[in-house]
């Protein structure tokens, strides 16, 4: 820290990104990558000759894409945002519509960076106790008077929120935003992007980190209200307002394009899901009955902090948290039927070990 | 704007990014951008086995690219930070560093950004006249007691500071950031990089997306002393760890590697920024003598936004600002020699009907 940071920084946690250790090739199964590469369509799209114009600047209303994702989500234009991942969508987002004074509200077991927004931005922020079975309890989000975060499905536990329990907070909170991040809506999820004309409160977060192979493009967008959008537009054109590349504009249309692709493969990741569900129950494993592209598990066999350390040992890397509401368990991203196999093995070799 | 705004952003001017219209194929002479392609190191780089790769989410230490950017600098890993554009650089610099107590000084005829940065995170700041030939008044930014924010080369006059001037600025401000902003340095100003070692104030802040045709990748850098690279290291990880993509990693990296090409394309722009000096005294224009890829120019012959309007309707775009003080002005952006000769013969025709 040098002495010059403003005060109110210093204290700040900023969040920890899944690990990405270089010294072995592991089977990554730590933060929730898609195991299948990026389409044909998008590899065309990101041709030597469009590499050749990297010298001149991305359309920073990134109106193609936009009417692309307006087009497949029977949207209209004006409803769609862009951004350099929904983690930006995300700052954004509280920086906008929280504060000191208007406050904010999400569960205590979720994404970790919502807390980071919260810290960063000085927001009087509420983190609301899962209940014991991991659900979120939507009595919590009833008539709270501040801007709702709720990630649906939640992470890590990969438990979804019924669209009715959606509505309740959206039609209890008409003075507020109620952001829903659907980060993970792809893999069996609900989507509430549908209610955004019948609510000008809410605001859908997506990414194209997960069900479209593309965490390494960094693409996130929204679904609102046109008012929303012009306000997340204010905050984009005075920070970044180039913030998405060309070469990731046009993987992120091509992407919409191969739509039966990356449904494919999202077939083949909840296939995986539901048979490595079956092989965590025979290895002895308790786990949330997930929705999502990843399996939050525990068993009495080895602590979670344990299991981790001897799957990395062995070439495995899954995601442990240390908060102790949780840090029984690990959560499994679903890599290929391969890399499931190979975790099970491993599995069994380090029972056989304890 | 939606009634969920938190109040303090209301007012917000946000910035306003140089015109892409599509409604014609133009002689773009606006946004700054370097006329030459990418080089073919770049172009090999993104190859379509990386692009294949984008499920995987990039590197957020972002090591290899800062490897090669110390390497080249001459300067420590932990000296070097990277970021999607200079604006977030910037924007992250504005949040670190200034504040309503704080406060920041910066020209009144500069970047325009800094005036936005200033506004978003309430920063008490102060706009410095140049004087009267748009060269900055050092005088202005002794023992000042807030950040100090410089373009040098300035911009949209191209002018610079000297590196004496500089340091000046660097030891009557030591309890402050001195921010320089070396977008510009590679055609012809000297750079204060050297000086980190001397001065733990020090933050110099570049872009590929001039001298390095790299505007559409998003790829900014900072050389300062390790304690300030902490400190947007940690806004950094407080707000979008993965920020730069995998494919603009791989082409920031090539593109050191393929620094002949680069350094030629920058020596082209200046031999043509000369020869296009000429022509403009033979064609009845002031200018100041800039070290930058622009030339700031006017004449008595019609005045600023006339000539940019014209220009205009006859397929070629400059840049206009309305402020009254430079509003005589056009900013010409350097571009190949067939580009400018263009600009040229427009002219004398804009001229032969005025």
């Amino acid at each position: 820290m040098s002495k010059f940071l403003i005060s109110k920084y210093t204290k700040l946690e900023a969040y920890t990104p899944g690990e990405q250790p270089r010294d072995m090739k592991y089977v990554k199964l730590n933060t929730n990558e898609s195991p299948y590469p990026a389409s044909k369509g998008v590899i065309d799209a990101v041709s030597d000759e469009e590499v050749a114009k990297l010298n001149l600047y991305p359309d920073p209303e990134c109106k193609f894409l936009k009417e692309k994702l307006a087009a497949y989500y029977g949207v209209d234009y004006d409803n769609v945002f862009v951004s350099n991942g929904s983690d930006e969508i995300l700052s954004f987002a509280f920086m906008a519509f929280s504060s000191e004074e208007t406050g904010a509200i999400f569960p205590d077991i979720s994404y970790g960076f919502y807390k980071v927004y919260g810290d960063l931005y000085n927001v009087d922020y509420t983190q609301a106790p899962l209940k014991e079975d991991f659900t979120i309890d939507v009595n919590d989000y009833l008539n709270v008077g501040k801007t709702v975060v709720i990630a649906n499905p939640n992470a890590p536990t990969g438990l979804s929120l019924s669209l009715e329990d959606i509505e309740k907070i959206l039609q209890t909170n008409k003075d507020n935003v109620v952001l829903i991040d659907e980060a993970y809506i792809d893999f069996g999820g609900k989507t509430c992007a549908g209610l955004i004309d019948k609510y000008d409160n809410l605001l859908v977060v997506r990414t194209y980190s997960k069900s479209r192979s593309m965490a390494g493009a960094r693409l996130g967008f929204a679904l609102a209200s046109k008012e929303i959008i012009d306000d997340l537009n204010r905050i984009k054109y005075s920070t970044n307002p180039y913030n998405i590349n060309r070469l990731t504009l046009l993987a992120g249309a091509a992407a919409i394009d191969d739509c039966e692709y990356y449904k494919a493969c999202c077939n083949n990741i909840i296939e995986t899901r539901e048979y490595s569900k079956k092989r965590l129950s025979e290895l002895g494993f308790e786990y949330l009955d997930s929705d999502s592209n990843f399996i939050f598990a525990r068993t009495d066999k080895i602590n979670g902090e344990e299991y981790y350390k001897k799957l990395k040992a062995n070439g495995v890397l899954v995601r442990h948290f240390s908060d102790p509401k949780i840090s029984d368990y690990v959560r499994i991203t679903i890599g290929t039927r391969e890399q499931m196999d190979t975790l099970f093995a491993v599995t069994e070799k380090i029972f056989s070990e304890v």
